[in-house]
């Protein structure tokens, strides 16, 4: 099967040229000329017309949970729904994260999520592994999961009694880290300090959703962040802030960058849309919002957006982790601290980066870089995936710069039941996109199916030296 | 004519993948998977077996000055000899520096430069235009200019009398950069506060080419950056530092750069090799190192690689301004304000550079981005040029990153009588060099010739939003 | 003649305590614990009550502009009604500038200077020295002034063509400065940037007041701050930066002093309490606020004071420089750069900056620091002044912290038609005043003379190491 | 009883003047103008010649462990032997540290500490208390006492286990801390991360004492620190920082001070004069070196000398814990983890900051400032310590600039048997001691008695607005 897509502008990381791209199969066989292959007698089992449209390295989104157990219910997306709506967004790659509960073996965690995943993905996926319990056993199985191409390693300073991590077992996984050349993923939120916050809150009588933002203030986000840059500094291992949200994180990262360490950063589309008003609408509204670190006062979204620029943000991800308004937010009705913590995003990365294009926050280029090549560098998957280039799997966007629409629960295609972004009108749409050399979605129909997506066994860190 | 360059690794800014590279004339046509051209039965006219080799996008050198006069004598390369000297070193694309002289018009200095360089240049060429004299009628002249394909504006912080401007013609020369789009080039030495240390070392008789280091001390090029940075910020105009050399001055930049200010700094590989010390070797010899500003203590290099890692410092050019030592340096004996300023490098920096990548101070694409893509994109020549990719300019360099060898006066191509880097031993060579489809350096043989170099009028900086 | 004052709260920059002072003719004899004189048989020819008072020792205005030309006008206050209002205000010791005009010596300056305040001043008064015209004549002449108890030396970056000097110039004087241990003062604002933003606003008619403020915007005052600063570091000189108003010079100074460096700097009432605000007062009003640096946007004022609690202010001074509205300020009608600049202030300070004490901004004994021991120390004073001490001179304050006044050009003692704080309410009130051991102010009363006031040879600055 | 101390130069924080010091019973009744007792009649009991002599207020060691329990030993100087080494080196003041035992109350805490001071002390005394167990009935009796005269409350982010508490425990005791308007003083490092590197080098058998600063990294210090400020700044507390010892922590500091936020620092003796090298020594000559933070290479001092200048460090302390090298020291043969942490150091504070002096790190007035001034005025002392001031008690030190001393275990009057500053030459030395008017210390004899000394309830840190 050879399909050719022509007239458009391919844009990749480095900027965009007017060019053709030629797939053989499942990958990239040649990027050409406009018109090359007609002129060279070279024809194609289908052409899409991309004229007027950006054709698009496929949309990598590094951070989703998709079927997340959390606090006694679950995130509602499947690897079925969630990479399905994934590519409704040009999303072709999604890295979730298995999560090694307390007192079982990160292999076996491993083995639980191919199992959710394995056979039922839209797009390609793959896996971050969630520390949760440091011993000398899992510590040796670190070195199997990178064998396993899992070689990415979350923990959290948040969430004590959950995910928690002292700083001494942190330390104990960069230095693991380290040593075999992986890279340390930090949820950076003092938790310990935190927690106590939200107790006091409770304890007054102070329990709307919007409370989960104020007992959780950026000063104990930066905090963290420069704790976590400081035992990454101590032990050399490289360190990926994951879901920054404000301005007292970001000046913690772009101080360590100025110095040349490895520290990384990713923000989500929440935090450079969204705002702690949101969280103090009238009613229960606010819970929709509700997630960690929490949404802050929108004069931090500035401070992000500049980030991005520079790249002191490298990379913007969903943290994509739905929960139904119906039956699940609504747990935490009288204690925010039940609300269960995520909301969904992952369809809407793509086209709610480009209004940063629109609004010249962002170039065209840095759209394709912080969305698709930069977490395929960062997680091990360029060149096979991140850019239009012969040899690369044929993860491709055709994207419409100038038409509109309007983001809805009712027409989104996310098994949760509300839209973050409710009735926000939208500049560009994603019209085709292809995974693999196959067509998923032409012109607002679905032609992907469950277990399409292949597990991406992936390499170290590319930005390290 | 059809060139096939096959089994090579193709790197890009965005990063590297084995492919084929296809040229039709004078252009890309295809960037493809290894061997695909022959598996659709296209044939080339010429094969270049790239094999265990890169095959980069045409160096380009955005700050060189062929036969430019100074001081009473004039660099010795002309526009023929530097730009093949360039050639041989997989430089395919140089920017000189048209000079105002006071009191005449930028349009009869652009006039005098494209008499110099027309029908002479054995690779494409451009200029940037040096403002020396800012008045209405200048200022006027600028959007003249940029209508020409010259849209940079370099002025002077230093060499009062001679290119110096005050700050007060600086601002208005920033208002009307600002005004039309064009990025504003600084020569960041404090020129005035300099003059007055040179004037006292001479005196006391401190008259050695070292004190040509001492009396242009890292802080004065720390605070004319500073100064012209701010001077950026009250007028919006971008600002793009040329030749930085010391820690103080890339803190500037990296402040300000933290910020978001659209300003954007270059280094030289003599700043990164070189040092006082070399200034200070015995006899006179320090007097070929002397230019401005002038080399620092080693220390400052290990901060300059960290800015090329971090983007502060976004482009390595080599301020090539050669000066024979017989004759020419020589004038400064026992005055090193006589000795005429200026350093041969053109033909070096790729191999230089491709010592970084090896050291492991930068990776492969970083030095592509550096040395290429960035300095096309910052002086608006993208994707003409700075990419391998269809449709650009076929400025090819094929690159054997395992050969060696050692840099010598003996064997260079610069039409001058010493090497700054004589003895010196590198990892990796060019091995061959196409500008616009032709080839003009094949393993060790030039094939070039005078005049096929075009002028390349060139498009806004496309870093700004 | 022995004055007792008793009951009252001494307070020395250390801090305050509850104590006797014993003044012997000119000078203090004794600080004793309350009551002692009495208990030990020891009479005094008059007592002062202090009871429910502080007893401070009397301000230092180390910024005054009295008979001052400028422009074609002067200063209205002559060194006899300037140092009367002076006393009415608490301040006992004014240091004023001598202004070196071009093209003549500093020690003829001198002369003109001592010839203005000698025998008129009703408190004691020094001098610095204005240098505007640096040549070899002047720099020798700098250790006669020293020899003649002036050794603080002021510059200016701004006035281009009136007392201007170039950072060459100032280099100079700086060495000679680091060579003899004095310390250069400066006028850090961008002078010749600035002249171009003055020309511009008045070539497009932006005449009014409000334009003197929006054409020295504050970046050119950090800027200058800043490069005064780099200057200071490679000559070595201590520096004072004189009048700061912004938060970018305040930034360049704290990072200056963070390194150790000898930088120090003082602000302004005017700075402290008023604003752009004012400036754009209707009619002509603002013309009253115009002085150099302008009046700034309010937020700058919380980080003066930030400044002034950390100690990266160092000094309060007014810059003292009255032009009547009538008449003067008036020259500049239809064109701001016109209006004389200058400020009357130098009765009010000790009241306004307890507004600061009142309000929490800064401690009691960092007020009587700010305004009387640090002047001192900085400039060769101490223990004469700045302290209430034996042996110090018996220059006193007995201030009521609970009394009330309104400031205003009906009750103000300055020679000049209008107040720039009319209006403003204020607490506290200075009760009587003695000036080496006469009483020269009490409750309301004037009994000081002119000619009272002497002549203070000026020792080097104690905070040098 | 009256004594006369005459003839010397009086040095207080804001500088020094010539002055007579009359004492009456406890406290100083008066400071006078040079024999001006004499010709007033006035006659005294005693009269000190202090020609030639500073006459300082009495020391103030913030810092002392006193009869300190520690892993199984104690400190071994009582509070007789050590406020007798005290006196001896010119403190007249110490702040202990009383200790709450986990499960114990901070109020029998006192009682313990009172019971082993009480009756025993040479000079006064007073006590910070040790938070180590916080709980709603802690968080109570921390105002208790505070109406007792403790109001400072130190823990630890140390020493997991004995004293270490949690974020969130520190959080709380902040919060209470700003309800009461306490200081917290905090031990800043690690203790967590700390501990997993000190059991990694134990289990790789590098067990010598240099390892006790090689597993406490500087970076875990200014970690520590930064988290300390951070939490500060989210509950609004003014935070004390202990024993501050690298550039790392110091840096922290400075950039909260620099905002204005209520953060202080002190540093100690052996962070200034002693280094890594120390502990380095052959045999287990380093054992003597032990504390913590560490001894860190030697060129931190540098930076804790800038910032007691600049005043980002504003006391120092001692942290005077003494453990015998026979006996105490051994008991960490083999395993550097079991030495007692603790050097001896309470009898040399001030003669070793008067090497600052002598060698211009510091002036004479900020000798006296951070010795004595500024811990009066931080824990509530002032003016009856810190200031020779009539009211104030009649704490003074008379000290000869000029003699010369060596220090050594032989002559120093501390209960330990070891000097860690052994053969150390000084200049300068105390001659004769009071404290509240009665001689303790006269020309190297003491006349001192266990038990002269009160316990000195403090008020609240007067730095605060």
């Amino acid at each position: 099967m050879r399909t050719l897509i022509s007239g458009g502008t391919v844009v990749n990381s480095g900027g965009g040229f007017a060019a053709d791209v030629l797939v053989e199969g499942e990958t990239i066989a040649a990027v050409t000329a406009p018109g090359l292959a007609a002129a060279l007698g070279v024809t194609a089992d289908r052409v899409i017309d991309a004229t007027g449209r950006y054709v698009l390295p496929g949309g990598i989104d590094a951070h989703t949970h998709m079927e997340m157990p959390f606090g006694g219910t679950a995130s509602v997306d499947t690897f079925a729904t969630g990479t399905a709506a994934a590519a409704w967004g040009g999303t072709t790659t999604i890295i979730d994260f298995a999560v090694q509960a307390k007192g079982t073996s990160l292999l076996s965690a491993m083995d639980k999520w191919h199992e959710k995943a394995g056979g039922h993905c839209a797009v390609d996926y793959s896996f971050h592994m969630i520390v949760s319990d440091v011993n000398d056993t899992t510590l040796k199985e670190m070195e199997s999961c990178v064998a396993a191409g899992v070689n990415s390693f979350k923990m959290f300073m948040a969430y004590p009694g959950v995910f928690y991590s002292t700083d001494g077992e942190i330390l104990r996984a960069m230095q693991k880290a380290r040593e075999i050349g992986s890279t340390i993923m930090m949820h950076a939120e003092n938790g310990i300090a935190i927690d106590q916050l939200v107790a006091q809150a409770l304890a007054e009588g102070r329990t709307d959703p919007v409370y989960h933002s104020l007992t959780r203030p950026p000063e104990l986000e930066g905090e963290a962040t420069h704790r976590a840059i400081q035992l990454a500094a101590v032990t050399g291992a490289p360190l990926y802030i994951v879901h920054l949200s404000s301005r007292q994180a970001l000046e913690a990262v772009t101080t360590a960058r100025d110095t040349g360490q490895n520290v990384f950063a990713e923000t989500c589309p929440q935090y450079l849309f969204l705002s702690i008003e949101d969280m103090a609408r009238p009613g229960f509204e606010g819970a929709k919002f509700v997630c960690s670190p929490p949404l802050r006062p929108a004069d931090h979204q500035l401070d992000l957006w500049r980030g991005l620029r520079t790249n002191d943000l490298s990379v913007v991800s969903t943290d994509h982790c739905p929960f139904c308004f119906v039956g699940q937010k609504e747990l935490g009705r009288g204690d925010f601290s039940k609300i269960p913590n995520g909301m969904p995003g992952v369809e809407h990365r793509m086209d709610l980066l480009h209004q940063g294009v629109v609004r010249g926050e962002i170039s065209l280029s840095r759209w394709v870089e912080i969305s698709a090549t930069t977490p395929a560098r960062m997680f091990g998957l360029y060149p096979r995936k991140g850019v239009i280039a012969p040899g690369s799997d044929a993860d491709i966007v055709v994207y419409d710069p100038k038409a509109t629409q309007v983001l809805s629960a009712e027409t989104h295609h996310m098994n949760v039941d509300y839209s973050a972004y409710e009735g926000m009108e939208l500049i560009g749409k994603v019209e085709t996109v292809l995974s693999r050399g196959s067509v998923v979605v032409d012109r607002g129909s679905f032609h992907g199916r469950e277990g399409h997506g292949e597990f991406l066994e992936r390499d170290l860190n590319q930005y390290l030296l």
